[in-house]
């Protein structure tokens, strides 16, 4: 690399540098389009976090900015989201109490926190951590949460009080609290759901049916949670059922941009807050990519995920800054984004710049906005991630990730989202090194006339006496190294004429400390007994590696570029 | 299987049923070898584990016989060993004072819920588990448990009075203590560690100078902690050291043999002790293995882990019936059995009814026994663990095992044996994870006049306009699918005129959901595009479970046994 002189240019985005008009509508009316769905989203995350509404909006402005500065997808809408409002509501709850400015300030500092482990693990370019968790195991994770977080809304929906925590001190509260309920507020709730659901399930097909297009009507019908939100604000203010009939509303919210500022965490806070904050990054950041990645595709663009690891670094750093909450790309926003025309991140800006104006101006048309209708907004939009799919396809082709998936489900539910994802990660490596503990290994012989070598157990082939020729179907390391030597030994037990053994590397593309180890020691211990052992089909790199070792010195002329080689006499030819 | 009558001669184990003569000899002498080590070792892990002496005689006894009934090895020396008694003291300081009895009392649970817990996964057949922790890992914590003993022991040699805590602690307690050495003591214990560390280096050199067979000569050397602590009590006894000069003694030392009984743990001791009781559990099972198989192969015996689960669950489950403490395989005592001439675990017998007689008749003997010769034999055992050599191979073989090697040593010395053995899992899985993550792949050719496929890279190869064909050397995974596809379409940017893409799975013994579903994305993605996925080489058992998938009825015609039949037009035949 050169020495490159700074320059403005050169420092900004790529799209930004190259931006071609033919791309701005699409922009401009997707930066719209989404705004028109980020207003209640904001809203209602903000409320499911525990935090005041307000600070929903906050993190709708500069995170996105910071996003199109630095993120690589063009159509990522970043912004509050479900799981990770659920994630920090969970951290939050046992060191403050939701809605003090104590518990507020917490949740800045969460954002900063999870903010700069992701600035630092994306220079780092560890984007390869998104891959530590298997895609059964993201499933059920994001079911369990879409659950826990349905049944916490509920007690917005019937208009009581009740405590949130555990899942079962959610159901006892609501059985307790069940005979108080505020009809006004559940008739609100209700229909806000019923129409919800029936605009989610009818409503595109309707509009299609009247003439409109297909993609007009799709993103039309992912308007609806604001149609509720309008007609059921305008109801309650006309009837002023907060007063008449004590339907809790959204109430005062600050008018006024947010202040910019921030407070750096102490070392009790850190403390706290670290773990949480890793979970919340790594869980939003695997969520993202693959949103990201899937709507790329779809126009053939690549995401970088050492430059995503940035780009949600620093959107959550300035969500900090202009006091907000863990921000995250949203998947709902995102299609929308995408589908209604977004080409660049300038959408995004777009959607900022709108918020921007809402929070400057148009607050107080919140004011008699029902919270009955933010839970069913959420509960709407959470059902819809319960993956039932995933499940049912893992049953049938892999029963061991079907069962990782319903742990990771049940922890959440029944332990919450921290132990739920610790135990998902733990479940995706459990099942990978249990695998793998088990490699796939079969004695092989020359099918006749031919220099193919396959399992003596299914075909009739040729074998050599004395030599035992192994085909390991698996890289070697620590898992799995002991059961080659096992097998080995078991083989030789059975047949005491083998002379020979010959392992057949050519599925095995690493082997590890702990297997050279192993090798190491079972050629010494045949060697003692008589037994040469030998390698054939040894890859390149693998061979590289070896061939410094004491193991590879010893293994010399022994060692054969194929097994057809090693099956012809003398031995000493054909080998490296 | 048909069913069996109950006979006591068939629950009988394998090698006692099937005894011979002419073991005898060698069994008894082993017994009586490995006794003589065992009394000095039993007395000072009990001290290591801030146990009282008698624990450590009675965790001798009858472990030993269980496992002799249960477990797979001929010649493996249950009993007190180093790290298990470190762990143990570890697991309990937070909970009492060393010495109380309910220090002991919960030393006793410990033992049994790591008995309780070994034999469930011996039931489930759970001994992969094994092979959850790499060579590196184990050595570095091995390595860093040695640490951390060795500078434990270091108040006794200088008869001090300094707390036991995190290494910081111990070096600071020891530095405010040090004014006040116990000179007789310090003499004492310089004096053993001298004897100590020239008769494991010399003894068994001079024994052969003088006409001693090498056998012998390398059994005696082992025995001189024996002769330290017979000479050193004998001079304390003499000089009534502990009343003139205030050296500290064994003193009296319980007569006769342990009670049996048991106290169930309650819920709060449970909460309190199952994750030290599975972290020694693990430990100390892979230690355990990793002995025994060593040892066994060398007269081409082999180890069952899942048997080795029983006998070990069973040694801590009678271990804690006898008021002992956690117990496992030892390595230097199970190589003096071994090589003393052990040919079925009766040796082990037989040195139970020897420590049985002693606690029954000549506990009075250790009354005038320095603890700073005790810490002496327990320094010198363990600075022979330190394992500077698996940290040079790996260094040189394998960065990211050295790496991993050095962080879970550290780890144990700077933040203690539990948080260090969970940084080892961790780091072992998350190197395995990371390097699965990066798979080798290679765009591949044909070899003019073969049919054989190379790197286009590497070789002059052949190969078919609009045909991509990449070959995948690893399964695919949760951790790696996203980089084949990254690469595929990193290669279609590049080569436009791309119409087949072929993967050839030659080295994939596995693909997991995650990866089918990346697969089938991206088979739809690419068929948008007028492009089609095929692959080629696919391994039976992965082939049989991808049939009855979506992708795999997208995939009829386009899966091909070998690279060369897709290469040759057309492709539809060959294929199946």
């Amino acid at each position: 690399m050169t020495a490159r002189t700074f320059s403005l240019a050169a420092s900004l985005p790529l799209w930004l540098r190259h931006y071609q008009k033919a791309w701005l509508a699409g922009d401009l009316t997707a930066g719209l389009i989404v705004t028109v769905m980020l207003i209640p989203q904001s809203l209602a995350y903000a409320l499911l976090a525990g935090l005041p509404p307000e600070v929903g909006l906050y993190a709708s402005i500069l995170p996105i900015v910071a996003y199109a500065l630095l993120g690589s997808s063009m159509t990522l809408a970043v912004g509050p989201v479900a799981v990770a409002s659920l994630m920090t509501a969970s951290a939050l709850a046992p060191l403050a109490t939701a809605g003090t400015v104590e518990y507020a300030a917490l949740a800045v500092q969460l954002s900063l926190l999870s903010g700069v482990m992701l600035l630092v693990f994306g220079a780092l370019r560890l984007g390869f951590l998104a891959y530590f968790l298997s895609h059964p195991v993201i499933s059920g994770f994001i079911t369990g949460s879409a659950v826990v977080i349905a049944m916490g809304q509920l007690k917005h929906v019937l208009g009581v009080r009740a405590p949130s925590g555990s899942t079962w001190d959610t159901l006892v509260g609501l059985a307790h609290a069940l005979p108080k309920t505020n009809v006004a507020t559940l008739a609100l709730g209700l229909g806000s759901l019923v129409f919800l659901i029936v605009a989610r399930r009818y409503l595109a097909r309707w509009l299609i049916a009247v003439g409109v297009t297909a993609k007009t009507a799709d993103i039309l019908a992912k308007l609806a949670p604001m149609a509720a939100v309008m007609v059921s604000t305008a109801v309650v203010a006309w009837l002023r059922l907060d007063m008449s009939a004590q339907v809790s509303v959204v109430g005062v919210v600050p008018q006024g941009l947010p202040h910019l500022g921030l407070a750096l965490p102490g070392f009790t806070t850190l403390g706290q807050l670290w773990l949480p904050a890793l979970l919340i990054s790594l869980v939003g950041f695997v969520e993202s990519v693959s949103v990201a990645q899937s709507l790329a595709l779809k126009r053939q663009q690549r995401i970088a995920p050492d430059k995503e690891l940035l780009g949600l670094g620093a959107a959550n750093v300035v969500s900090a800054l202009s006091g907000g909450y863990p921000v995250t790309g949203g998947f709902a926003r995102s299609v929308v984004n995408f589908a209604a025309g977004a080409h660049t991140p300038l959408a995004g800006v777009v959607s900022a710049a709108l918020m921007a104006v809402v929070i400057a101006f148009m607050t107080g048309a919140f004011y008699y906005l029902p919270h009955a209708v933010l839970a069913a907004t959420i509960i709407v939009a959470v059902v819809s991630l319960v993956d039932f799919e995933t499940l049912r396809e893992a049953w049938h082709y892999d029963r061991a990730d079907a069962l990782s998936l319903m742990a990771t489900a049940l922890g959440v539910i029944t332990m919450g989202v921290e132990v739920g994802i610790l135990m998902g990660v733990a479940l995706s490596l459990g099942v990978l090194v249990w695998r793998s503990s088990r490699p796939h290994m079969a004695v092989v012989g020359r099918v006749p006339g031919t220099e193919h070598f396959r399992n003596v157990a299914r075909h009739a082939v040729e074998t050599v006496p004395g030599l035992l020729a192994l085909r390991v179907d698996e890289s070697l390391f620590f898992a799995n190294a002991t059961a080659l030597e096992d097998r080995i030994e078991d083989l030789l037990r059975a047949d005491a004429t083998v002379r020979r053994v010959l392992v057949v590397c050519s599925a095995v593309n690493q082997i590890d400390t702990t297997a050279l180890g192993v090798l190491t020691a079972m050629e010494q211990s045949l060697s003692r007994r008589g037994i040469t052992l030998e390698l054939a089909e040894v890859k390149g790199p693998v061979m590289d590696r070896l061939q410094s070792t004491p193991l590879g010195q010893r293994l010399q002329g022994r060692v054969f570029q194929s097994v057809h080689a090693a099956f012809r006499p003398p031995p000493q030819q054909d080998s490296y």
